[in-house]
This record gives structure tokens, sequence and C-alpha cells, in this order.
């Protein structure tokens, strides 16, 4: 690395939808690197980027690309990004920082551990920043939307103690909070807080829309109904590569989830209403605290 | 019955949460009625809906109050509304024209028929604002909340059409599109759209927070978490009561969401990557296309 000075470094955003259209704007606007290039494989996202200054540049071969840039971020499906280190690996400089943004962090360990070279996995820092939202495309970026947002990075122990400043202080130029934990426990943490969440969504929405009452239902529903769906419009291939790639996390969830939802109807059942009231008040509380975690967050204050 | 103008009428709103709370306030801010009575079991509640405006005055003594009246909106729990009819049951005046927001009709249709006279029961007119949020209380109420939102009234065939008629132009007044639908279809359509999503919504929030890394659960859940358990926090005897008296229709919307979501989780299991794309996909567009409805209903559009 020429220098540990972020200004002084050249990005690569591979992937311009929402997570990376979105870093790499706030990177340029706030003039966090020397340049921000981007590379996606359609060559009008990559026109539509450039013209809505998300990146100061684009490149359209990949290998070109990688060779002028000191810092790699990689925001594409999981499944295309375990594909897209396997197919730089061999043009992939040493002294090169790789990062990605992928919602399921072992799987990923796992293909850049196969696909890089000692070195180049030293320098590998596998990130996910805790910010989405169902829309999708490079027409979703949108400037500050790290901003007070958990960033986790999963280094492992070989990871080089410079390659990891070096993502964190990107992060926090975009006003992420930085957090490090191992992908195991990102993992476990992520298919019970968004996973989960979004296959339930899914589940639920696409249940409704092979009722006979499909149109009644929709006529409907109401707000509470509007936001628990929401995330059910979120880009189907991504999630499916999430749930191919966190599995086992997700199955894990999925089936404690089970295991208390069919307690739950055996007692809407039996009209067991102790039962049903210590849920529910249990499930208020822990949902009331969670409100104030969240406002903590939002109003810049750490909570711990 | 007087007349058949609203503004000769009093109004009284039995329950100044958040359902009859908005309902009065909307009533005096716009002078539907000649007056708005409200009548709570807590003294300090009908202190403090006097004080913000969500009523022209209160009646501390139930029989006084309904004596006074020519509507009667019941805005409490279920099986409390079931237990407030059979009490005003022995003075309530024959034309006296009653209704109720409550989240399911079967059961409160029936209790009504059990409790009150023949001639009464015609002038029972079951209702169900679809307006809400996880909010509750007197000091939730807010102007507006019934604005382009649907309103399902549920008439029994010897309902008389006057009372009919007035209970719907109550809620037009307040901005409410009023539709009319058996008990039966109600609820199996409400059972769908709010009480299953609240039923998932109260179990897993419940189920993570019986989790040991519940700390790190909510410390990285993000907006997608937030939207999808708003609901949680909602008022846990309301939702008792609802799934008490809507049973039936809430286990059999929960038993098909149970079939899918086992079938689903194979498809997690397996790998069965053609299986979740369908899913997530037909989710997906149902999702947006019930985001179109919202928006059309939202701008003051009727949708069909």
């Amino acid at each position: 690395m020429k220098t540990l000075q972020l200004k002084d470094c050249n990005l690569l955003v591979i992937g311009l939808g929402l997570i990376g259209g979105s870093l790499a704007k706030d990177c340029v606007e706030r003039k966090v690197f020397n340049k921000v290039i981007g590379y996606s494989r359609k060559s009008e996202t990559m026109a539509k980027a450039k013209e809505l200054g998300l990146i100061n540049d684009f490149e359209a071969d990949l290998e070109t690309a990688v060779s002028q840039s000191d810092v790699i971020f990689i925001s594409v499906p999981i499944l295309t990004t375990e594909k897209i280190i396997a197919a730089i690996a061999p043009y992939l400089k040493t002294e090169t920082i790789l990062t990605d943004g992928g919602s399921s962090k072992e799987s990923i360990v796992e293909s850049a551990r196969q696909f890089l070279s000692t070195t180049q996995f030293e320098n590998f820092v596998p990130g996910h920043p805790i910010a989405g939202a169902e829309n999708s495309g490079v027409h979703a970026a949108r400037a500050n939307l790290y901003q007070n947002q958990k960033i986790i990075l999963t280094p492992e122990d070989e990871t080089n103690k410079t390659a990891i400043s070096i993502v964190k202080a990107m992060w926090q130029a975009v006003g992420g909070q930085v957090d490090l934990m191992s992908p195991q426990r990102h993992d476990s943490v992520l298919a019970a807080t968004s996973h989960l969440p979004h296959l339930l969504a899914f589940n639920l929405v696409d249940s409704l829309a092979k009722n006979s009452d499909y149109k009644d239902i929709f006529n409907y529903a109401a707000g509470g109904f509007r936001d628990f769906t929401r995330i059910a419009a979120s880009d189907p291939v991504m999630w499916h590569d999430i749930f191919q790639a966190n599995q086992k996390s997700v199955l894990t969830a999925l089936d404690q989830f089970l295991s208390e939802l069919h307690r739950l109807r055996d007692a809407v059942e039996k009209s067991d209403g102790d039962y049903m009231k210590k849920v529910f008040m249990d499930a208020k509380v822990a949902r009331d605290h969670f409100s104030k975690i969240l406002e903590a967050r939002n109003s810049g204050c750490s909570e711990e």
C-alpha cells in the first residue's frame, strides 16, 4: 500500500446498487478518497452512476479497474461476491485492501480463503453495513445511508491490522459505527434480526397472494401490514443468496421461532389467555426497549 | 330517533383510547354532532380527554351517559365490549344507534344478539375502522386518523337501514371509506392482514428476547427489523382479546402460513434455489402491487 491516508487511495466499488452506490456517493461528496471508481457488469449502470454523481469515474474492464485501486469494496449478491473474488484473485495486488458488504460472512470468508493467496487473504477485511432498504439498484443509492448505522467487520486472526484500520476509517468517514466480531457471531445475530424476518415477510405475502381472497386481503390491509411486509419487496436474488449462504444460522433461528410459534398456536387454540398475555407483554417490553436503542443511535449517542 | 341529521344527535364514545379518542376529536373539531360525550372507567382519562379537546363533555355514570345519547360508539378491547353491551342493555333506548370498533365481528354480533332485545339489536351496527397504530391510550388519539382509511360495517339482515346510514355518515364525516361485508368475511380477511401479522411479530420479538444473544440481537438490528416488529409494541390486552374472539379465523390463517413456512424451510435446508426464488419473486410482485393500492388510497383515489 502506498500510504495509510485514505485521501491518497483510489477506491473501487464493484456493484453500484443501494449499498455500493450509497458508499460511493458519500465518499465522492466528502472527498474521502483520491478517486472513486465504479464497476458494474452493466455499462448503463456505470453511466447512470457517473451521471448521478455516485462515482468519479468508471472502468468497464475489471482487471484494469482492480489494477488502479488501493481499496476495493464488493457490493453484489453473496454468490456473485464469491465469483468476483475468484475472478480477480489472479491479478489482485497483494497490497490492495479488499472488503465487501455481504449479509452473510462465514461463507464469504471460506471462499476468500479458498481463492486468495495467503498474502491477499491477509488484506481481505470481510464487512457488512447494517443498513439497507427494500429498494435496490443504482437509483436507490443515496447520501448519508450509513450515518449512525452499525458496520460489522469480521476479520480473522491473520487479517492485517492496517487493512482493518483503513476499512474502519472508510466507514467512519461516511458516519458508520464500526464494530468487530467473528463471522460466526455475525451470521447468528443477522439470521435472527434480518434473515428470519425477511423469510417470514416473504412467506406471509406469498401465502396471502395464493389465497382466493387475495384482492380483499390487500384492499383491507392497513399500516401495520404495510410496515410488517415492507421487506417482502426486497430483491429476490439477493435474498436467495443470503439464505443459501447463511443456511445453518437461518435454520437455527427459524426452528427456534417455529417451536415458539407452535406453542403460541396451542395457546390460541386452547384459549390459554395467561400464556398469550405473557408472550405479548414480554414482546412489547422488548420492542419498547429496542425503540430506545434505535432512538439513542439515531440521535448519535452510543448505547451500551 | 329524533332526526336523521348527525348535527342534531349526541354521540357517546365509550373508551377514549386511540380509536375512540381519534373519532371523538374529529367529530368535535368538525362539529359533526350536536355534542360528543366521553365515557371511560377512569376519571383521569375523561378529564385528560376533555383537556385535549377530544370531547365536549364527559359523564362518569354510564346509565346517565347512555340516556343522553343518540349514537353510541364503543371502542374498548373486545371482551370488554361484550361486557359493556350486556351492562347497558337494560337501559339502552330502543331508538339509540349502537356501533363499535372491535377488530373481530362474529363474536360481538353473537354477544349483541344474546344481550340486546330484538329492537335494540336492529339498531346495532357492528363496525371496524381499519386504522390504528402500535400506540394506545388517550394520549395516542389524533386528528385525521381515519382520513382515506377503510371502515368496515358488518350489519345483519335485520339491521335497520337508517341506523346503517347514520353510522356510515359518521365515518364519512371524518374521512373514512365505508364498506359493508358479512362478519364472517371480515373476520377471515382481518385474520390474514392484521391478526396473523401481529401474532408473528409478537412471537418473533418474544422468541428473540429469550435468546442469550438478546443484547447483540437488538443492538445490530436495523430498519427492516424496526418496521417488521413495530406492531409487537401494540397493547397486549387488546390483542389477547382479538385472538380469543377471532380464534377460528386466526387458526385457519396461521395454519396456512405454517404449512407454507415449513415448505419454505425445506427449500432452505435442501438449497432449493428455484423454489426460494419463486416464493420471493411472487411475494415481491404482490407487495409491490399492495404499495400501489396504498398509494392510490392515500392520494384519495379509489381503486377497484
